[in-house]
């Protein structure tokens, strides 16, 4: 398999394992001084162990399915389709693999719906 | 060029052109159907014309920087640091080309800063 098929299929399998709780599988994915940021909030979480309890501890009951999965060499872009229940909310997600395929570095963007600024009305449509 | 170099060179140029105002080096990368969408207002806008109209029209001084270009097969990632005068706000954009090479969807993603939640402080770090 080459680099990006490696990158692709870990990129695929670090939205199912997440998807299945599968912590331990989870796990093996990662690099033990992963990096997980979240720049909307600032937060940063630094290490394998506190990502998987920051994630097995995540309230709710959360679904995500890959809308896309984009790789390229070590680097691989996800754009998830995450839900609660009836609520919905897409998910962009950054990550940077080791030279040894380890997920290194992982930045998560959660963007929320908002009402859309006058004066562009004449060019779209709303759905 | 294979495909995948020639998408990343479309997916860079469509940044440095948004980013010089070059309306015509634009109108080069686009399908004439092309749709642009922005998920957060459910907005949509349909066609070359409006869409080069939209961007010429956007208000303000913004600069664009491509962070990082994730580029798959017809399928590209731009990761995007926006700045308007002092004011900073991340991107994310979806890029889909078409068989001729031409961007024919462009999905736009623009995260807003929230606070964070309650209940993560012992697992996370502030920037």
């Amino acid at each position: 398999m080459d680099e990006v098929a490696a990158t692709r299929q870990v990129a695929t399998a670090y939205v199912n394992d997440l998807e299945r709780r599968d912590w331990s599988g989870l796990a093996v994915l990662l690099a033990d001084d992963v990096v997980y940021e979240m720049p909307q909030t600032r937060e940063r979480i630094r290490g394998k162990a506190r990502f998987l309890q920051f994630n097995s501890e995540y309230p709710g009951d959360w679904h995500l399915r890959a809308r896309r999965v984009v790789a390229d060499g070590q680097l691989a872009a996800v754009w998830l389709d995450v839900r609660v229940g009836a609520e919905h909310q897409d998910a962009c997600v950054w990550l940077e693999l080791s030279e040894h395929g380890l997920i290194s570095r992982i930045v998560d963007y959660w963007p929320e719906p908002y009402e859309p600024p006058a004066g562009r009305e004449h060019l779209v449509e709303r759905w």
